[in-house]
């Protein structure tokens, strides 16, 4: 096609400020201004603006995909100028690498993305009760911010008054809460929907992106009724509860969870009885019990009460999900943000006791909707057994805890290789659907069908 | 076989103080000594106890029912001697009818049993967002009680104090609050898992076992505190409200749902803006939002905390869900009550509007999840379609209230006479199972499959 060739002074006008920012790939010319709001990093994109984003994606590898460069083809408007190539490329400027200083992982993590990092749990693991520090999965946007002691939790309530707290203060002023609760990402077993049924945009958990621990802090609600909210009676003006991130991430919850008093929600700094660790949010997460991860904020540093939800990205145009029939077409501004997580389960490894094959799992429903039955399948879904449920210590006001589940594969399962499917029910009897077609959406969240294990 | 036989005195000596209660059918004995805790009914069965159930049964047609003989077959224990039978026959007392003083139905209502009255709200009537009284699905265990001025409502506490209150007493001591929310009984579409899988036992709903009304009263949290209850604080010897009514009925509810200041359940006096209808519970009726309507006890007469959950058989023996490998095997004591009731969805009725043929539903889930989509398809579920959701006037902490939605049927499906399905998706993102056999329980409680309606 007939593209216009720009000089690279032209492309270095549309930078970060620019109302039209441009980035280079290759030889190509993009105009990203529709894209920056619908970016999963957010605004981060702008730093590349005016210039070539390939040294970002050197390091942002989360860019080395298909799908990625289909989406970024939808804006070219042109190509680099010959004069300005060097060897028929355009000169790549070097940017500091923001990764650096992340931490040294846990080689036992399955690693999906090492810039930012995201690494799941291996199966094996999964078959305990709480999941380790140092194997609890790793769901990272952008690098681990570096913290010092001059951190400071600010909290900014609808009518403008603030209220600032450093990590010791939240320790001396208010009582310390223990729960047990799972974190769990939106995106967890999205391969399997993506194997089943057709390509899904989106980091490819298996199992993994799960976790259970207990987490000791301070709760939200305490904090807020300090800083002058009206904890009891929230004002209109007051429907969410924001938060930000050192890195930039951001998300909101609903204001009725955030204050209400069985609903748990910490602000923790401590996780299974050690120092909350980097990867995991140092100094203060909010724990957000019963919701998707992706509202558990980490390194917490503002806390905004607002009749809004956030306006990240993250809360905008990423953690929803969508009817079969959106495909290509989602409408993100009516789809309701993912904040309660449905009910799911799945297989997590097979093990030999004493000659007998036994399969182990989780099961878990968000809204602290405790799971009372767990069914497992050698056939299909034609007949159906019990599996053993396995529980814990739980901590909380309602079970925000996964329950383990074991179950003894027949001697004719065994010897035959049979197709395990499992799924489970919760307290109020919800359960999951059967196929993931019913409940496919191109970014792959909720992938909540029975899920299949073949021996 | 060779069965004992037993003179009718004998027979009389087994009455209801009896340890070993027996009852007649036709010239056989039976021992129910081991079915009185399960009899759906209660121990409302004793009254027949030393000599002849049939002249109850003519009253109570509900058991004429072949899973009724054959659960009363397997008491067998001998037949009456001949030598007191008349023309072959025992000889049958009159009885006085309960029913006789309940109130005139509207014609409209399908009945499924008279004694007691058991009838659904037909499928063109639920197109409406509130559903009238004189049409709203009428479910009683007995008959409807006579109340009168000396009504009181009694409260006893966990350590054994009491109060009491008349209903002006309620009416002038405490604020009114109005909700609008669903009264759904755990039935409801039993029979399409009935006819889609095996036989369940249980009135065969279709899907007119739910309705939609505002409620007032007052709070029962207001009315606790009154009585002198720790509302905000529980003590640990009281984790349920138990409630019974004036016709022996009982149910409880988990004390949390009691006490939460946005659960809302309600002391109702009042239904659609009139005076709560003898059918439903005149003088009082707890309203449990979001939860299953066996626990919205009609005709309140007491109301116990307690550390247990109410002793009745409707709590006990009934009301509860199993496993699809529990059919004829259901561990009652094992199995957790259902309060909360999962997502469903249903088709009620289709209209021609202007030559296009438009399909009306209900989409519903407990704990004021609210519908967020309701998806609709046309070819046994390979592709969706998203019906348009239809909202009204909700009052309430929570989504206690159904959406409604209807959907227009493609020219082609209408033409070939399609098989619609349809399925809901609700705010904590939970979806209906896709069949019946997967969730089958003997029962036919929570058939909350993908519904299908054949054109």
């Amino acid at each position: 096609p007939k593209l216009p060739k720009f000089r690279f002074s032209d492309v270095q006008q549309h930078g970060s400020k620019h109302e039209n920012p441009w980035i280079i790939r290759g030889t190509k010319v993009y105009d990203i201004t529709d894209w920056v709001a619908a970016h999963p990093g957010g605004e981060i994109i702008l730093r590349a603006a005016g210039g070539s984003v390939e040294p970002y994606w050197k390091i942002f590898k989360i860019h080395e995909k298909q799908f990625v460069y289909d989406i970024l083809e939808q804006y070219l408007i042109g190509t680099v100028d010959e004069r300005d190539l060097v060897d028929g490329k355009v000169p790549l400027e070097n940017i500091e690498d923001p990764f650096a200083t992340d931490p040294i992982r846990d080689a036992r993590l399955r690693t999906l993305t090492d810039k930012p990092c995201n690494a799941e749990t291996p199966g094996e693991v999964l078959k305990d009760y709480i999941t380790p520090n140092e194997v609890f999965y790793v769901r990272n946007h952008m690098w681990v911010p570096i913290v010092d002691d001059t951190y400071r939790l600010t909290i900014e309530l609808a009518d403008g008054s603030e209220a600032s707290y450093s990590l010791q203060d939240l320790k001396d002023k208010f009582k310390k809460y223990t729960i047990t609760s799972v974190m769990q990402c939106s995106g967890n077993r999205r391969k399997q929907m993506n194997d089943s049924v057709r390509p899904t945009n989106g980091l490819q958990w298996t199992v993994g992106g799960i976790g259970n621990a207990t987490w000791a802090g301070v709760r939200l609600r305490d904090v807020l009724a300090d800083a002058g909210f009206s904890v009891d009676d929230p004002p209109e003006d007051s429907q969410h509860a924001q938060f930000m991130g050192l890195e930039a991430y951001g998300g909101s919850i609903p204001i009725g969870k955030a204050v209400d008093a069985h609903g748990d929600v910490l602000l923790a700094y401590e996780m299974n009885g050690e120092t909350l660790p980097p990867d995991h949010g140092h100094p203060i997460r909010v724990v957000v019990p019963g919701h998707v991860a992706a509202r558990s904020v980490k390194w917490l540093s503002k806390i905004t009460i607002s009749d809004d939800e956030s306006m990240s990205q993250w809360q905008r145009k990423d953690y929803k999900c969508f009817g079969p029939n959106e495909a290509g077409k989602e409408n993100w501004a009516k789809a309701r943000s993912i904040q309660e997580m449905p009910i799911t389960s799945a297989f997590t490894s097979v093990s030999k006791i004493s000659d007998e094959l036994v399969a182990h799992g989780f099961a878990y429903s968000g809204g602290g909707r405790e799971i009372v039955r767990v069914d497992v399948s050698e056939d299909n879904g034609k007949t159906w057994k019990q599996a053993e449920l396995v529980d814990g210590d739980r901590k909380g006001h309602k079970a925000w805890a996964w329950k383990r589940w074991k179950y003894q594969i027949s001697p004719e399962g065994a010897a035959n290789g049979a197709e395990l499917v499992v799924k489970a029910t919760d307290e109020a009897y919800n359960t999951q659907p059967e196929r993931y077609d019913a409940i496919y959406n191109v970014r792959g969240n909720l992938a909540t069908a029975w899920h299949r294990v073949q021996l």
